[in-house]
């Protein structure tokens, strides 16, 4: 599986590919970093982000694209610029029907480091290590986006089978909730009175 | 010039469309809410907003997009949705050249009504009479883009006007400087001491 990791961005948007393999082999394909100019309209930020995210994605053919989840950040209008930042780039990958996730930053270092709160040095260090790479990749923008794609490879499949289970018991719930209407209907006016009677599971 | 004015949302997006004429004379073109199920990715909620406004766009050719800023909303995750939202509107008409701006919902409040902090009823009834309408646009979404559109109508000649002035004024700052720094060079070993003496207006 092939994963497009994005650490969005208006300043600086890491882009990274990444091959999964079977069990925890990855290995990169290839990551870069696209820059807007900051005295640039907001629009035509965004319109430079989405071209370049659409020229890797053509390029690359990427299975799945793995977004940074933005929270609040210190400056407010910076969160929002990298939220949009993220949407164009999500915009982009549905545009071409790829599956697009959406992981935190607590979550990604989770994943690549096995500490939710690891620093921007140790995440380099092992997305380095767990790519074999010889050098680090810079700015910290590629090493996240690189970090990201690793995340979605090893999450993916572990998500995968919760949907399904989730899906399943779904589904069991709903089988379960038609029986009991049914049995409801069979019983006729002796369960009439019940009125607003809540089916189990709802 | 008509302006599409967007109240961005994920669940509901109001798009209005209107025509702005001699002074403050403004008619209204068309008008509508674009929803997207809250149980759909959210990749695909953003294609489905951005395949609207661009279907409004050529449709209509608006000669500008005025769209609301979003601040910080009492639900983090809401207001990034919004954010990105107006991200992909945003980006739709850099794609085809059109400008977009930016207004607050006080500066658009404050426009229309002459109230910064005026209420959802006020800000629709006072668009119902600019724009001399017989019903009300519902809903508030629907009434919000309007203003916003009206709002741009009328700021936009002002805020060309200031974009003129100050470009005018950093021109003539310009100038100052380098004369001052013609008359430096001329003025040779004299000046040459004061190291990094700082240009006035810089």
């Amino acid at each position: 599986m092939r994963v497009m990791g994005v650490d969005p961005g208006l300043t600086r948007c890491g882009i990274g590919m990444v091959d999964g393999g079977i069990g925890r082999k990855v290995t990169a394909v290839d990551v870069g970093v696209v820059r807007t100019p900051q005295d640039m309209d907001l629009a035509n930020r965004l319109l430079r982000v989405a071209d370049a995210a659409e020229r890797w994605m053509d390029a690359h053919r990427p299975d799945a694209v793995a977004i940074e989840r933005v929270f609040s950040q210190h400056n407010v209008r910076t969160a929002m610029g990298t939220a949009q930042a993220g949407g164009v780039v999500a915009l982009a990958a549905a545009r071409r029907g790829i599956p697009v996730a959406f992981h935190t930053p607590s979550e990604v270092k989770a994943a690549v480091t096995g500490n939710g709160s690891a620093d921007k040095a140790q995440v380099t260090a092992m997305v380095t290590r767990i790519l074999g790479l010889r050098v680090a990749p810079k700015p910290a923008d590629a090493a996240d986006a690189l970090a990201l794609a690793i995340c979605h490879c090893w999450r993916a499949p572990l998500l995968d089978r919760m949907a399904k289970a989730e899906a399943q018991a779904a589904a069991a719930r709903a089988r379960y909730t038609e029986r009991l209407a049914e049995q409801r209907r069979a019983g006729g006016t002796r369960n009439s009175g019940g009125g607003q009677r809540k089916a189990v599971g709802e």
